[in-house]
């Protein structure tokens, strides 16, 4: 077998495997479900949240792929992204991107030697459901109210509402109001197919609801408390459209390994 | 912070972190219960069950360190035993050890590239206590009948007996019989505060306690079907008491990495 060299980063708890492909070319078929599946089991491979490889891409400072535990191609991940920022902030010893992901064009800013922000796509509208409210950040997402998202059974409630709003399914957000401008969070991740600590696009699909929900708009600043750790969500409200959205928190480099 | 290199190994999915002290040195300080918690820590650290260092002894092939994922020196870990049995083929280039652990000398032989059996002390009596029948397999072992051992809330209750025992508390099996050879195992694991997909000394100590049960004695071979795998356990009984105790099942190395 061919030994791949990877590195493990963490974004308030959302764990990531980074191959770098640009220098190195493909080191693993990111394809190969069965591979990286087992990278990302937690007891049998490396463990993690997710895969992401750094591509080359000539119209972009890089390209990110990125793959969920279960070992398939997926939508965009907000604190993946922080992490492949801070990853190429490493390796390239600059603080400013142009990248591109599986949602389209993204900016990030590498503030200090943990924190990181990232623009997320525009939102236009919220859509109401049978399932809850139904936000496209990048990745889709549910968004329910509930009395206290950190004793919430996550795992449960979420994989039910998961399968039951399509065949794709959708990420599934538990949130509590501390203030206006500031919520408490709990994230069911397909994919992963079990509660993670943090989920960025979850993180700026609920501070948007909830902001909408308090009947904001102007510029407005929403703390986002997950599990992992404490997000700021910054945007312009202009009726249920949301732009200029950046999402900040911290993004470290845990270890490097060699699988194989 | 110094870089430590280090190997990822699994035994029937019960996962260790695995130091080698014994060519250079104490790479990191096995007291600092705070960085050993953090480098077990599935989401901010590398991830596993527990770390074990092998270590220089001068009477022995080495000697085998073990610390849970709570940072602090425990008690013998079969798994963990076979999994630096091992590594210590793959460094030696030898299949056979005597080494020493935290319940004395052991004996270990490597049968191919994926499977390992390693001598367990022997077990000379159980006891019945009020949080289960309790029986001292080099740890601490409490065991108890279910009717599926794989769909028990073993959290929920290994958790509360695990407690209720003692102070210092013991780790809580649940089993299942197929046959008078063969039963089925979950185990919660106190230091790791969490179900594993196997625990070692769980399963000779509910081998010891299943053939006991049903009155077997002479030399006896139980297969035991954990969450993460099948292991057999071989011993001699004679009334209460057991001896020559051999755990057999696989041992594998994952990554190698380096820390800091």
């Amino acid at each position: 077998m061919k030994i791949v060299p990877f590195e493990k980063y963490e974004g308030a708890g959302n764990d990531f495997i980074i191959l770098d492909f640009f220098d190195h070319g493909e080191l693993i078929d990111l394809n190969d479900q069965e591979l990286i599946e087992k990278m990302c089991n937690r007891r049998y491979g490396i463990g993690a949240d997710g895969l992401i490889a750094l591509c080359r891409n000539n119209e972009y400072d890089f390209q990110m792929k990125y793959l969920n535990a279960d070992g398939l191609f997926s939508t965009f991940c907000g604190n993946g992204s922080r992490c492949i920022t801070m990853y190429a902030h490493r390796k390239w010893n600059r603080d400013s991107f142009r990248f591109l992901a599986a949602d389209g064009q993204h900016e990030s800013r590498v503030l200090n030697s943990e924190t990181v922000k990232v623009k997320m796509k525009d939102i236009n509208a919220f859509e109401v459901t049978n399932c809850g409210v139904f936000v496209d950040s990048g990745s889709p997402h549910l968004i329910h109210f509930v009395t206290d998202s950190f004793t919430y059974d996550v795992n449960k409630e979420g994989r039910k509402l998961r399968n039951e709003f399509s065949k794709e399914g959708a990420n599934v957000n538990f949130i509590d109001s501390i203030s206006t401008e500031e919520i408490n969070i709990a994230t069911y991740e397909r994919g992963v197919e079990n509660e993670t600590l943090a989920c960025g696009t979850g993180i700026a699909a609920a501070a948007y609801y909830s902001a909408i929900f308090n009947k904001l708009s102007g510029q407005q600043t929403i703390k986002v408390n997950a599990k992992g750790g404490a997000l700021e969500v910054q945007m312009t409200i202009d009726g249920s459209r949301a732009t200029d959205i950046w999402l900040t928190g911290p993004a470290k480099r845990v270890y490097s390994g060699f699988w194989g």
